[in-house]
């Protein structure tokens, strides 16, 4: 299972609602209002999204804080790490992180770099500078996939400046910018570069609780846009994903609403499963929450938990981590209690 | 300007609501009751879209009458078209032709072989035969786009043995297989076979008037199959698109209704075009019509059409076509007299 969120293949295990702690979706579930503008917006279906997403790209500058020439939209934040991999002959992933950078980078026959992260999942800029070399991508996590950990102000700017040196290119995956606390946002940061060696991506797939509409978007400087642009594919943008920018981003009180939910929910999360014997939680920053397991493999709590209705994410898929390890989703607080109390029970056998 | 439909970038130049006979959709829009369909599967849009598309894939393999196992989805035709570009190292195209295949071939840097129909827009098969060689993917559009002509039956077999005859593999883009007249369906013909060194493409967004939702399917052997999956990108349809897939190929009516009103209104069309002075249209079987120009050239009949509120495709992007083409979609019988009205005034000047 690369990814999470595939109930289906699971639903033969358990005859109920399954509970999703695999994939890392806003529990509020997408801005209220959406639905009918959505309703409203059927007639776009009958024609083509505009080839050029003017009004949307507008509208994620707006949201980014940065002009729409430097916008770039795509099926998903996942098509456009894709286009950006297209654009570069070597990219350095560190491990663990999302599968799909390894992947993509595969199928665009593009040579891989695995570097380690440190033994507390940290860069290690060391490593970094030795082996980072002009033309090279170095695609980033920032929260990372799975660990949670955001790249602190500093250390980014120590990662620029070797980028910057070694004249390779920083893509920052943010797919999961908007949980985290309100350090530093690196759009602001790069933007006074002209975006020069970096692009940063972002999406409404986690936050604005849409995986299904497929929306990705990101900024970047205006030599890699236009280069960009003459590789992606036309429409890649749906319709309804188009007009779902125009409104998503202009709901302030749910963005806020969201964010103070996921504050309050990480605090309660982390300091419960913290108290518990047998596994060792990594302090997130983000949505989701890596867990150490000390006394079982990934394959037996999986199926402890699916037994009781909730789907977890076992890591030996991301390189790096061995069968050990698994990653939850921070959800609603009924949820989050169910599932502390099957850790609990867990740890009593 | 690559493609049709771009209606944004001409509204400066006429103030009203312009007709787009620039992109070939189906005038009667998408089959009736498909908005309360997405409308109750708003729901879909908070979880990603099954990643594997069971359901989608049997709802095709209905449609087409071949096994789920064979289908292949992505995010419109163009998706799958890229997709099974990437497979293979060389690319022979027949031009004039859908831009898109030339083009996506260059973005993954495969060598492009440009043949030239015969000067009726026939496929040429002694320069397939002196041409093809192993392992080179063939793409060609049946009916193909901006001709609108399909291969005949008997030219198709030829085709096939050729393909089987190098080794090398031919893809049929069908995006307008609907609109033609039923004279043979060639999943029935290379089913039979297994579908050995063939793809074929259909797609939800022309004849069931969804580009803006995103469609493409098609079908083709379980080896390519296997290959196609590890490289397509996950996700890549949509939520609403993969519960459109649930609905739209059942509207039996719809679809019959469809077939005859494009026959209807392409033997009118037709048959006034003939009668007019200055044009020369070629005579298609599928819902556009290709149309070489005597007198003029495709700027000035653009600008004079665009005037009247009505925009047409200029031809000249096709590579094979020269200025003195532009290509017509077939609308309803209402709009389809504007055109025709105004093509009369146009050769009174």
């Amino acid at each position: 299972m690369k990814h999470g969120g595939d109930l289906i293949s699971y639903r033969d295990f358990y005859k109920g609602n399954l509970i999703d702690f695999s994939s890392n979706i806003n529990p509020l579930g997408p801005p209220e209002g959406l639905g009918e503008i959505l309703e409203n917006s059927f007639e776009k279906l009958k024609a083509y999204p505009d080839i050029k997403y003017r009004n949307l790209k507008r509208s994620v500058a707006n949201y980014l804080n940065c002009e729409d020439k430097n916008v770039v939209v795509g099926n998903g934040a996942v098509e456009i790490i894709d286009n950006f991999i297209q654009l570069f002959d070597r990219v350095l992933v560190f491990i663990p992180s999302f599968s799909e950078y390894e992947l993509r980078s595969k199928v665009h026959k593009k040579e891989v770099l695995k570097l380690k992260y440190t033994d507390d999942f940290k860069v290690d800029l060391q490593s970094l500078k030795d082996n980072i070399k002009r033309g090279d991508l170095l695609i980033l996590g920032n929260p990372n996939n799975p660990t949670g950990m955001r790249i602190e102000e500093d250390v980014l700017l120590s990662i620029y400046k070797i980028i910057r040196e070694k004249d390779g290119f920083l893509l920052l995956d943010e797919a999961f910018f908007e949980f985290c606390p309100e350090d530093y946002d690196s759009i602001e940061i790069f933007k006074k570069y002209n975006f020069k060696n970096v692009g940063i991506i972002r999406a409404a797939t986690k936050f604005f609780a849409l995986p299904g509409i497929r929306l990705g978007y990101g900024c970047t400087s205006l030599d890699i846009v236009e280069r960009y642009r003459n590789i992606e594919l036309p429409w890649s943008v749906n319709a309804l994903a188009d007009c779902a920018g125009g409104y998503i981003f202009q709901c302030k009180d749910y963005i806020e609403k969201s964010k103070a939910y996921i504050h309050e929910e990480r605090k309660y999360l982390l300091s419960e499963l913290f108290n518990l014997e047998g596994i060792a939680p990594y302090s997130t920053q983000s949505n989701y929450i890596l867990i150490k397991l000390l006394k079982w493999n990934e394959e037996y709590v999986f199926n402890y938990f699916l037994k009781r209705g909730i789907v977890i994410r076992k890591c030996s898929s991301f390189e790096g981590l061995d069968g050990e390890y698994i990653r939850v989703a921070i959800k609603d607080r009924e949820k989050n209690m169910k599932l502390i109390k099957s850790f609990k029970e867990l740890g009593e056998y």
